[in-house]
């Protein structure tokens, strides 16, 4: 699957995200990885059924995974978050 | 398997539900529940993780699910929030 088939849920509205997976979709991907860390968890999941409950109604969830990652702050402290990873396929 | 094995993650901080999860595994629970909806979601992976690293070691995750539920607000509204369920084995 070519990397540009991910989408990064980050801290906009999540319609914007939505509209970013819709329109892979609508351009054939089969799947769409989306990605987040941290407090845009929440986001990425509203993101995820919004496509599949009003966008993409083909779209079905294909793997979620949860993971933690060790991230550098601009002080050079390490923090850790935990991330997730939703597979949507059509 | 028992309802006890649910855990609602709130807005309480994460090391609370951490602390009932890894309880009901040391009572020899071979499952947990960790459910959450809204913005606990993120902290519900949070929980889900420390407990893996730090409490549990030999717990996994067997299934992670997310859905949309219908919340009547205090003032008749009716609003939707993803939701999200996350099953720990040991």
């Amino acid at each position: 699957m070519a990397e540009d088939n991910v989408v990064y849920v980050g801290n906009k509205p999540a319609m914007n995200y939505v509209l970013a997976v819709s329109t892979q979709f609508t351009r054939n991907a089969k799947e769409v990885v989306i990605k987040a860390r941290g407090r845009a968890i929440s986001r990425a999941v509203d993101v995820a059924e919004i496509v599949r409950n009003r966008f993409i109604p083909e779209a079905s969830v294909k793997d979620i995974s949860i993971g933690t990652e060790e991230v550098t702050t601009e002080d050079g402290k390490t923090v850790r978050l935990s991330s997730i990873e939703i597979v949507l396929e059509k």
